[in-house]
Parts: C-alpha cells; structure tokens; sequence
C-alpha cells in the first residue's frame, strides 16, 4: 500500500487501563502503523476526566482535555477509540463521532451488549466503521474470526471462558481446594479481583460477551438480558471436589447454542453464563489462572480454540490498535468493512426452554435399593440417567448421577423431590455438565 | 448489507479432497452466503483433470470442464478458487485469472511459499484479492489475526504445530512409546500419513507453511529456501523417552522469530522447521493427535494460541469459503483487502546465526569426575550449560544436559568432541528445546 500523505487524527476518549497503553503503542509504533495503514495516524486528543491524574503514559503536551464531547466533533478527528467505559457518556460520545463522520474503536463490551443496534445503526447511515474486538476476550482475536474467516460456515456452539477474575478463582480452588471466599480473597489481594467483584462474579461481564458472541456466530440480534446468567459465588469447595472425582474442572462458561426451535420449527438460540463442570481432556479445561478462551464448533471447520489473555491494559491495547489499523484502511480505501449481520434474526430461547445435562452429588443412607429409588425420582420427572456411581459406605454413602439433557425445571423438581426422600440425607452438588457429547 | 441483484460467478479449479468440500458448501449454504456477502454467489464452473473421476461431491449437470485455462478467462467468473496444488498449472491459472479480473482464494502452500510475491504483485496490479487463510493450518484462522487482528502489534514469535501427519506419529511414539517407523505406518494405515509421506515426515510442508507464517508476522518476504528444514525420521523412541524423562514432549515446531541482528544492528528474522523438546505445561504440548496449533508471541497481547483441525477436506473448505465471502463483499464494494505487506523487508539468518537451546543425553562411564569432563567440553565450545543431570548407575549412568542458546555449528562441535571421549559410551540424544523461558 502507498503511503498518503494527508495522515489519519485519532482521539482517544479515556486514559485509564486501556487508554493509557493505546496512546503509549500509538507514539512507539507509529513508524509500523504509517507503514500497514498507508499513512501516518496522529494523536489528536485526549479525553479524561481528571486532567491532573497520574497515568501510566506521559500524554504529549496539549492532548489532554476533559471536554470529550468536543475532541469527537473536530474536524481533524479522523478516528477515535472509545476506552471510558460504561453506558453514558460513552454511547453519546460515540454517536457524535459517528455523526461527525469519524470512524470509531471500541472495548465496551457493556454498552455494545445493552444498545449495540444502535451503535451499528448510527454507523451504518454514517458509512462508517465501529469495530471492538476488545470487547471480548481482551487480547484474543475472536470477533474477527467469527466475522470474518467463519463467514462461509454454519457456528453451531460457542464455549468460552470469557472472564479472566473468575477463571483465577474457579483455578485456585481446583488446585488448592479452597471455598470461593477464600480464593476470592487472593484474586482481590494479587489485582485479579475488583474490590467490588459483583460484575465479575456473578457472571454480568462474561454475560456481556456471551451477547456479542451470539450475535455474531449466529447472524441475529442477542442482547445482554437475553442471557440467562449463574456467578460463581454458590460455587463451594464440594462442587469443585466432586469435579475433581470426575476427572472434571469447574469453570464459568458463556455458551451460546444453536437449537432445533420449539415444534421442529426455524433454528433457535440459547445464550447463558454458569459455572459448569467439563472433563480434564476438553481443551478448554487446562486454560489456566486469569487467561481466557473461546471455543468455537461449526459444522465445516469443527473444533477450534483462541486463547490468550483475556484482559490487562497492554494485551487490550493491542486489540484495540488492531481494529484502528483496519478502520484507518477502510477509510483510506474510502469503503467501510461488513456492518452488523443480523439477517438470521433467529429467536432466542428462554433459560425454560433450554437443555442441559446435570451432575448430581446426593448423600444418602446406605441400604439395599436406595440407587433405585433415587434412579425413580429422577425418572417421575423425566429426567433420563446417563450414569450413576455409588461410593463410600456407611455415613459416607454417596450417589453420583449424570444426567441426559433435561429442562432446569426438571431438575429443580427431581432436587426438590430427591431432598423430601428420608433415605437421602443431602443433596451436596447440582451442577450443569458441558463439553461432553450427548 | 443490501443484498445486490447481480450474482457473483465462481469457478472452483479441483474438485478433490477440498474441492469437493467447496462445491458441497457453496451449494449448502448458498443462502447464507448471498446474505452474508450481500449478493448471490453462483458456482459457474468446475475444473478436474479427468470428467469421469469418482467425486465425493454432486457437481451440477455441465459445469465440469477440464479445461482450467478457458475457465478462468470466462466474463462470467468473478472469483476463483484454486484447490488444484502444486506449482503448475496453479501458478499460471492464478496469474490468468487475476489479468481477467477475477479475485482469487487459494490453498495452495507450496506455490505461495515458492513464488507469492509473484502472486502478490499480480493481484496488485489486476486491483484484485489474493486470498489464501486455507494455506495453512486448514481451518483454523491465523493468517487474518496475524495481519489484521494483530496489525497494531509487534510479533516476536510463533510457533506452530502445523503438519497433522507428523503431530499424528510424534503423539502415538509419546503414548505408545512406539518406534518411528510403527507410528509412521499406523498413520498411513489410518489415513493420516500418504503413501510417500515425504513431505510430511521431512518437513517441506511445515516449511512452506513457516514462511507464509514468517512473511506476515514480520512484514518481509520469506520463502521455503529461507527456511532451515529438519524432519521427524530421525526421531527415536530414545528421544521421545528422554523428554518424557524431562517432562517434556517431542513436537515438529514450524518456528519465526524476530532476532537482533549480527551486529547490534536491525533486528532479522529466523525460521526453522525442526523437532524440539517442549515442556509438557506449555499449551502446544497438549496438541495431540492430527490437530494443529499456532502460538504467538507478541509484545502487547502477550501469548495467544489458536487450536484446531489443519486438515481434511470439510475444515479446510470452510477456511476457503471464509475468505470468498471477504473477497466477494470487497467486489461488491468496489475494494480490495490490504495486499502484501513486506515493507519491514527485514533480513533472514541463516541457520548458522540462528541459536536454540539443546538437550543432549550421553551414556557415561559411572566414574568420579565425568560431569566435569563432560562440562568442560560444552565449555571449550563456548556451549553454556543450564541444567546437567546424572541419572542410573553402573551400565546405565547417563548424563542429561540442557544448555543454554547455541549455535548448531557450535552444538555439532561439542556433540563431535563428546564423541571421541573414552568416558562416553554413546550420545544418545540430542535434541533442540523450545517453549521455555531463557
Ligand atoms: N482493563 C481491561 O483489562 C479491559 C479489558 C477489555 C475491555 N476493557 C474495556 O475497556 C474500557 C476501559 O477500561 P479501563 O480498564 O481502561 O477503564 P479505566 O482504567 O477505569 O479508565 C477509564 C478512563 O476513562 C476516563 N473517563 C471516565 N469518565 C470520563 C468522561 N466522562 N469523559 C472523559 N473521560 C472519562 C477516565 O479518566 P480519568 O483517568 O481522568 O479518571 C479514565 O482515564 C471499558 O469499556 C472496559 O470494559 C477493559
Ligand atoms: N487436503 C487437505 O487437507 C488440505 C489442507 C490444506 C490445504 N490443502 C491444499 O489444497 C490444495 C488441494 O488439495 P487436495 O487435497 O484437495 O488435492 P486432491 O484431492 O489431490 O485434488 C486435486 C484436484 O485437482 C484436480 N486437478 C489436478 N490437475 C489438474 C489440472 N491440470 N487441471 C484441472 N484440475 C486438476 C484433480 O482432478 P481429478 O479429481 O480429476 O484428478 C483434483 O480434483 C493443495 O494445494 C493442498 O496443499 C489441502
């Protein structure tokens, strides 16, 4: 590609985390980006709200402001990366730049799951590009893929671990064996953890992004209360102990299924975030610590993984300058890449209508017949049995039992019942099973 | 995306293990695809070698045609798809395509290895695409993240597990701790090694496949001949043994690095083909079977690792049609995708500069004084050592020594004086190690 003259201006909107490494890899790769853009990208601007903030990058004299709102409507604002975060003021601030005519880069995963038509829309009558491969995943190109290089396949499921606080703790008390307080703890105390963990842990991040997947593997609209959404917190050490019996591994996992629709009707999509078990040997269950991975079937390709580091200022960064790369191309070539792809406009399915398979761990007394009974239970509300095990002895007495799919309303039924039962004296895990062939 | 009236006309040249897949899908999805690129997509023309062959697929009632040349100069033909291999006639094709303005999708290796540039300034001339994410790795997407998902970033490494056969042979010695020679026929038994499994085995397929990886991670050109190639024939059950001795497992790494360049000068680059220890913790070493991976490395998103099948028919086809759908909505609009891009045109070391650490086994005598000896020739080769080990007793005392990074000549050097020492019974092993920190 010939290098233009006329350079592209970039404002960046935050200089937190993410912002600060954009505008640091902007100055000290800008011989690179001239060259792979095919033109020079110049820092335009800055907007914070502090001006008188430590940052991690030394701002060039000048670009800071705090009037965001300004720095997108100016006319030398080619481009600009959204990194604030949040709804508001981030999707006005973005919908201006749109307006104004800049092309815009974005990691807020948040806003794209709550309002991303409008933002595809607005970009849309604009001719103009909004890319955020930082939204999910951080570092690990899957949006693009999707997109893109799965664009002639049929995605039949996404698996992902798509939030690197939970993976940590969910880690540490596979490897340590302690409760999720505890585990908790030491993701706060090593910066895995916010001091406010609710967004991480109970699963509104991962469910974000499990939105944005599922609208592009399956060509539809899904937002983020499409989303039937579990955390972790209930999560005990029994749970991960009784994985760990099963050559299995707890994780939160943000899966998004294409399903036979209700009366053999038009495909469907199921689209929930929940800690599930899955066996030692799938690919996903050695992503370790903090990192992230997305798990991808279609029917041509078959089983792909992306892994990487799903989060951290730099490895976000670097997505984000990724995006600025292709955005800045388009608009040098005068053409924008493929918007929203939404013509599958599939139904989403309910948590209702929704079919998992459940590990179910269940004290019990230990006397002749009691697998049949409970077998029985399990039976009365049409829930089907792959396998049950029976282990220990005397106070120890335990039943394992693995089912087929069955409704959520099925098992809490089965539970429900199996805890009225006298010969039961504890129902100690129910947890969904993923990754296994049906 | 406004679907267009206008259909785009495709002609797929082969319709073999691939191109029968392409053909199956092209048809399948038909829908799917018209929705996703914005305008039909209409296969047009088929070209074989023999009309009568036995095909996995149903090619519609007259468009196969044995006549390539006359198909690709067709008005009708918008696209092509080139899934013949080999350098002639897919070379010639491709060229007359582009010069008939049609855009291209190629698999093809070991021609894009050998003459892409010629490939490159052709599209570039013509205006048109030159696709070619099947090359390598079959389905998985690594050649789009490389140069656009990582385009704002710095490569400083990859490594790939991208021959299936010989990941297939190494992963069955690991496990059944067999011979070369078993696993090699267990592998043409089960269809996974051809009858002359020469390419495969000796590393020319990797190799090919390590310089498209080369040339687009570091922006230069990179060809097979620039590649310093080893196979895995002369693997032994003994190497194999060792590494599991070190926890470790033996891989065929397709390995680029950016290096510093001889005299502190500009940084270069290294690409090699060879077997090498890696750690049984590092991601790639959970690469079993025929499935391929590719590491990076780079200096903002840190290590990302892409997993899937890098073979077969059906996941390779859905590689290729990912890339016509791009080239496709790019002729819509009237664009094409960025072309090469070589302009860090960084130099490439030869094997003689490039420096990997080695693991070496040596049978010893059980006497006082031998790991010195020993070490004090690593020395007087100027071979710094990491780690020695001395293992068994008697007949069996054996030293395991790791050493730091080596030139081969230096290593050849060391492992030849070893040789010629009477306290040296054999040299049992040596072997390079990768995927570890220095
Ligand atoms: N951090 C990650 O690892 C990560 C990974 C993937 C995606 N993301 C996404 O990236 C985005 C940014 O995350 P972050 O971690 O970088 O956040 P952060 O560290 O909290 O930084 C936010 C930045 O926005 C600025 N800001 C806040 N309100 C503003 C306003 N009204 N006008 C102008 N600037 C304003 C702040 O200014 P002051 O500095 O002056 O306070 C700060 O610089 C979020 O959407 C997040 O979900 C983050
Ligand atoms: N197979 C894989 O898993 C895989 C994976 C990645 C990349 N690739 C690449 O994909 C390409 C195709 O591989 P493949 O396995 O599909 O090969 P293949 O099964 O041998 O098929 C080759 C096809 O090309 C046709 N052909 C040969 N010479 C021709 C000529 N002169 N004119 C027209 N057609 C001709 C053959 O026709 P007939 O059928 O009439 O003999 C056959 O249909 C190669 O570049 C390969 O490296 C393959």
């Amino acid at each position: 590609m010939k290098e233009s003259d006329k350079s592209l201006g970039v404002a960046v909107l935050g200089c937190g985390s993410v912002g600060s490494q954009v505008v640091r890899l902007l100055q000290e790769q800008a011989g690179d980006l001239a060259a792979r853009v095919g033109a020079p990208v110049e820092l335009v601007g800055v907007a914070v709200r502090r001006l008188d903030a430590a940052r991690e990058v030394e701002v060039p004299e000048g670009l800071l402001t705090t009037d965001a709102a300004a720095l997108v409507a100016r006319d030398d604002v080619d481009l600009v990366v959204e990194v604030i975060g949040g709804i508001e003021p981030a999707r006005g601030l973005i919908l201006s730049a749109l307006e104004h005519g800049a092309s815009v880069v974005t990691a807020n995963k948040a806003l794209l799951a709550e309002d991303g038509p409008t933002l595809f829309e607005a970009a849309e009558k604009a001719g103009r590009d909004i890319y955020y491969e930082a939204a999910v995943a951080g570092a690990i190109p899957i949006l693009r893929p999707l997109r893109e290089s799965l664009a002639g396949d049929t995605v039949t499921r996404v698996l992902g671990i798509v939030n690197g606080t939970t993976n940590f703790i969910l880690d540490k008390m596979d490897t340590s064996g302690a409760g999720f307080g505890d585990a908790l703890q030491e993701a706060q105390d090593l910066g895995y953890a916010e001091a406010d963990p609710t967004a991480d842990v109970e699963g509104f991040d991962a469910a974000a992004k499990a939105a944005i997947l599922a609208s592009l593997a399956f060509h539809s609209r899904v937002t983020a209360s499409d989303v039937h959404r579990e955390g972790i917190s209930e999560v005990t050490a029994a749970d991960v102990a009784s994985a760990r019996d099963m050559d299995s591994v707890v994780k939160l996992l943000a899966i998004c299924e294409l399903r036979p629709g209700a009366d053999g009707g038009e495909d469907a999509v199921a689209v929930r975030v929940h800690p599930a078990m899955i066996p030692r040997s799938h690919p996903l269950a050695s992503v370790r610590e903090a990192y992230n991975a997305v798990f991808v079937e279609s029917e041509a390709a078959g089983q792909l993984m992306f892994y990487g580091p799903g989060a951290g200022g730099s490895p976000t960064a670097s997505a984000v300058l990724g995006d600025l790369v292709t955005v800045a191309r388009n608009r040098l070539a005068g053409t924008r890449g493929a918007g929203e792809s939404a013509y599958a406009a599939r139904a989403v399915l309910s948590m209702g209508e929704s079919r998992t398979r459940y590990h179910v761990a269940i004290d019990v007394d230990d006397r002749a017949g009691v697998l049949a009974t409970v077998a029985l239970a399990f039976a009365e509300h049409d829930v089907s049995i792959q396998t049950v095990r029976q282990e220990g002895r005397g106070d120890d007495a335990q039943l394992v039992v693995v089912s087929h799919e069955a409704t959520d309303a099925q098992l809490s039924a089965t539970v429900a019942h199996l805890r009225t039962m006298d010969i039961v004296r504890d129902v100690t895990s129910v947890m969904r099973v993923e990754g296994v062939a049906e």
